[in-house]
Parts: structure tokens; sequence; C-alpha cells
């Protein structure tokens, strides 16, 4: 990457917007623009982690592309291209910061191999909820530091660009009384929440989408987690296992993102990086509405069959919570820039939680009438 | 206004998204929208309900006007002004639907006095969170069934952008212990919370802000209910009583929204109509946020006084539902546009509570360390 480019971006920004904060939104990009009568014609292609099939997440690539194209009375156009396209669903990060692709949509979790920093731009376990996501990124700091790493590390930038929301704890073929049900258990779940599970005696596996419906019902596993009710009707593990277990306490309220080159990005008019800003905003809300409201339906066809519906016992909560944090410091002592973002990130969540602690959770324990 | 006029909008909308849908949103545009290299300068002002003191509000109107002055390349630049300045700050509906400003920036339920609808665009005693109302919006056929009833009635097009979340209860004088305490309570809160709480026997008062410390320090109303930590500290109230209750169960999640006259949005290109509409969401996404980041310090800063944080007793919560639905059947009976929009509210709020109960509830309720 072109490093002085990189930081003239970050100097764009932070001139734009004063020196309390400088991750990239919409708004800082004001002051800098200029009107300009001839705006280029800009053809992308955007790499995806998702294939059509799970038309939710696919949905938020989808809608963002459109509203960028809106925007600019469509002379921006960004060509949205399914998982294996052009690149495989799990290296979206790998052909952006080659420049192979311009852009992509993806979970920045994805990439912990790379760094585990990454997990902060989706999710960690125990972490924040889509609410508190948006509240870190956009007015905490959080889009800041997570800018500048990509900036730094890969040469990308990324904007928050869809939510799950809080996602189901899975399907178990018995029933979790304790923390001493979960001992021995093959689990179907990637990721940091597969590293808590091994930590609490689970044998953890990952499997991909298409394959875990078989090894549920075979046996071969005794549990799997997934989305949500939605996408999980649409893999019918619902007749693979009988009990449904929530929340998903290692994935409160993933984010997914834009991600773009910052070679290219650095090369765009100002109206069309204020185009991807606030249409990746745009995507952001619009997927988790979605979700919210494909849920419903799914849920009641979930509830019509013999599921039996239950939160995780409070032992397993304290155990994977305990866990979960004893892990982020191990990580912490041997990665400088995780235990820097761990250390604001954790006060954040401290601050927020407590403030969520009181009205939200009170109307919304109110309105729990399941 | 001009029916042939908004009739197109309508229609534009419909053809852009298919049969299922016709709320405008930004991805909408895309169909109709063509290259325009001679986008004029435009130059609106907008009235606003809101004192520059109250910043985090207030900026719900700035961030969405320097939003669409940084897509627009600053050809379309939108003067935010005070409450005051170009109208009242509770008639901003009035004079966007006359046409003698171009739009607004206000809460649609201060407007019940026009029709009780409006009340559906903010928040009704015991309705949807931000992200339920979110669902609602965009997913869940609400905006489309707003924009409908305003662009018949007051020839505007309005589009969410703010919440609060959920507020805070407000401030006692004396602790309730159940239903009985609130009997003959002098508490200032206005709107259809203030009907709900003449049902339960309170006194209703309406002062507006300026005037609540001193009344409610001298004793002239034992209870004042305002938005939350970050607001409520601005006007001293815990100098003034010590017992702050929770949940505000009348404003779960109040949406705040920008408000255009139609026959000045039809007058607007396409690529201007999806500035104003993504601009819209990123303001309605950084108020959130705001308010979630500086309720944070303010509730910490109240918490070291000697204020008494509690819920409210499940009895006050209980009755106060049961009187907000038989009141909404009440105006149902005599307002067959409030009836329709009420029914199809009330389904979607059922099957999102149902779903947020799980997963959602889970999460926060484990979070509540408070």
């Amino acid at each position: 990457m072109d490093r002085r480019k990189f930081l003239g971006a970050a100097a764009l920004a932070t001139a734009a917007v004063g020196a309390s904060a400088c991750a990239v939104t919409p708004e800082d990009l004001t002051a800098a623009t200029a009107a300009d009568p001839s705006l280029p014609e800009v053809s992308w292609q955007m790499a995806t982690s998702w294939p059509p099939l799970l038309d939710t997440i696919f949905g938020g690539a989808t809608t963002f592309a459109e509203t960028v194209s809106a925007l600019t009375g469509g002379k921006f156009t960004i060509d949205v291209r399914a998982a294996g396209e052009l690149a495989p669903g799990l290296e979206v990060l790998n052909v952006v910061e080659q420049g192979a692709v311009q852009c992509g949509h993806t979970a920045s979790y994805y990439y912990v191999g790379k760094s585990p920093v990454t997990a902060f731009g989706t999710a960690l376990p125990f972490g924040l909820t889509n609410r508190q996501n948006n509240a870190w990124f956009h007015q905490g700091g959080g889009l800041e530091m997570m800018q500048a790493f990509y900036g730094e590390r890969f040469g990308v930038i990324q904007f928050p660009a869809g939510n799950t929301g809080a996602q189901m704890g899975g399907w178990f073929n018995k029933e979790i009384q304790s923390i001493a049900d979960m001992e021995g258990l093959k689990m179907r779940i990637p990721g940091l929440g597969g590293q808590v599970m091994d930590r609490l005696g689970v044998t953890v596996q990952v499997l991909p989408g298409g394959e875990i419906f078989q090894a549920l019902q075979t046996g071969a596993i005794d549990a799997a987690e997934w989305v949500g009710p939605y996408d999980d009707l649409r893999l019918n593990f619902q007749q693979a296992a009988k009990f449904y277990y929530y929340p998903g306490w290692w994935e409160p309220g993933p984010t997914l993102e834009v991600q773009v080159n910052l070679d290219e990005w650095n090369g765009l008019p100002e109206e069309y990086q204020a185009a991807i800003a606030t249409a990746a905003n745009v995507a952001n809300t619009n997927m988790m509405a979605t979700y919210d409201a494909k849920n419903i339906p799914a849920l009641a066809e979930l509830m019509s069959s013999d599921v039996v519906l239950s939160p995780f016992p409070d032992d397993v909560m304290q155990a994977a919570e305990g866990e979960s944090f004893a892990m982020y410091d191990e990580i912490a002592a041997s990665d400088p820039d995780f235990s820097s973002i761990l250390s604001a990130w954790s006060e954040f969540r401290s601050g927020i939680q407590g403030w969520h602690g009181l009205a939200e959770a009170a109307m919304t324990s109110y309105q729990s009438i399941l």
C-alpha cells in the first residue's frame, strides 16, 4: 500500500471533524468536498463471503451497492459477487488487501489468523450487542481504532455494514442442565466461541454450513450453532436435534463490514467516499431490520414443531464468560495491538452495559412474553 | 398539496422495489435514477423542535444536513435552525405542510392534535424499542403506512432520523412501592404517557423543560420525566428529587424524523432524494450512538450523588400497560386510520417481542450488572 495516501485519508478525516475523533464517517467528509460537475463513471467488483442462499446477509452487500448507485445517479456501480466467484468466502480481505478486487463484504473475525484484533470488528464472546457495537464504533472511538489498524496492517478501510443481532445458542441433541453436561460434547462452533467452548471441555469441530445437518442427524456431532431462526430453519436443524438454546453468547451482535482497498479509496472523489460510508450505514440498519422481521415467522414455524426452547443455565453463562476474559488476557499478553484495543473496548463495554442495564433491560425483560 | 405529484412519488417507489413494499428507502431509488452531470445548487432551510442546548437531539438535524452536503459535493445545503427561529418548536410540521419551510426535524407525536396516527411515528406507551422501530419502519411495512398517511393528510414525506433509546421513568420526591403510591401524585409528563398516567390517578401537568426544575424543587409537582441521564443531568433534577425510576415505559425507543414538503421533494433530482433518505438513516444511527455514549459518564455522575435508582414496581408496569391498550382501543373506535395502523403495529409488536424475548433479552439481562 501507499502509506502516504493512507495518512492523507486520516488527515482529511481529522481536519474535517476536529481533534477529538478521526474515524471516517459520512459527516466528516463535508469540509473538504467541493462541487464537481464531472464526476467519473466508476465500476467496481465486490467479493463477498456469502452464498446468495443466505439472502439476508448477502442482501447487506446488495443493499450497499444499490444505495451507492442511487446516490451517484448510477455513475458508481458495484457488481456484488457470491462467495467463490472472486475469492473463497473466507479470503475476501486477502483479495481486497492485494488490490485484486476493489472491495468486499465479509466478517472481520474471519481473519483472526492474520490478527486477533479483527475480532473486535465483528464479535467477541460476551461482547457488544448490535446497538452497543454501533455506539462503540461511531461514538466510542471504536471505528477510529479499527480503521487505523486496518489501514496500517492491511491497506484497507472498513465500514460497519450489517448485523445479525444476538444469535441463538444452537441445537443440542440432549438437555443441558448444568456446565457438567457440556463436558465431552462434540459441537460444531468456529472462531473464538469455539476456543471458549474448548476451554469448557467441549470437543470443538468446524464444519461448513452444508455439512452440519447430516453430521447432527447421524450423531457425528451432538450440537451445532449457526445463526438464528430464519437461517437455521433453512438448514432444517429442527429435524436433527430437539433442544434449541439461547443466547449465542459468543455472538451478541456480530457486525458485518464493507472493506475497501485504500489505494482505490484514495482515488475516489469525495462524494463517492461519502456515498460508501453512508451506504454502509444503510446496509447496517437494513440487514438488522431484515433479520428481525424474518425471524418472527421463522420462530413461529419452529415453535410449531416439537422444539424445546431454553436459556443456557446460569453456570454455563458464568463459566463461559470467565473463560472468555481469561483468554482475552492471554492473547493480550503477547499482542500489544490486541491489548490496547481490549483495554478501551472493555471500559466502553462496562459503561454501556451499566447504562443498558437500566431502562433498556427493564423494557426488554418486561417484553419477554415467551 | 399537488396530489398528482404525491402519487408520482409513490409510484416511483413502488416501481423500484416491486409490489411488496412501497416505503421510500434509499435502495428503492436506484432503478429510476439516471446520471445527470448538471445537478443543481439547492439551498433549503430546516425548522427544528430543538434548542441547540439539547445538543444530542439537535445534533441529529445537523448530522443530517452535513451528510446531505457531503453526498452532493456541497451543492445541496440545508440550513438547520433552532426551535423558534422559523417556527415554534411544536409547529414544525405545520410550516412544512404549508410549504413555508422546505423541511423539518421534529417528533411526529408532537402533532397528535392533528391525528393520533402521528404517535406511531415516534412512540406509544409499551410500544417498540429503537431496534424494533427500525425493523417495523424498514422491513415491517411501518414506514410505508406512515408515509402514505403523511402524504395524503399533510402533503409531507418523512424519514426516521434519530432515536433516544428507552428513556428513564423520571424523578420522584418519594418512593413508589406500588401502584397505590401513584394515586394523586402531581407529575410533569406530556403526551400519551400523560394520558395513561391520568388513567392511573396521577394529576398530570405539562411544563416546558426550563420550568421543571423549579416546580420540582418547590414541591409544585412531585415528579417529572424528561429523557435520560445525559439530558436530565443538564437540568439538575438530581438536586430536586432523590428517586430516579426506570424504564420510561411511555417512550421505549422514540424516533425523531426528518419531514419534507412533498412538492419540494418532487422537485428534487433523484440523487438528492436518495441523499435525504440515506442521510436520515445516518442521523438515526448516530443520534442513538451519541445518546448511548454520552449517557455512560452522565449515569456515573448521577450515581456519585445520593440518587436512588429503582425499577418501577411490577404492578405499576402492568396497570400502565393495561390502561395503554384500553386507551388505544378507545382511540381506534373513533379513528379508522389509527385503527388500521394499530392493528398492523400490534401484530408486529407481538411477534418481535417474542423474538427479542429470547437471545436479545437473555443477553441484555445477563449484562445487567448495576
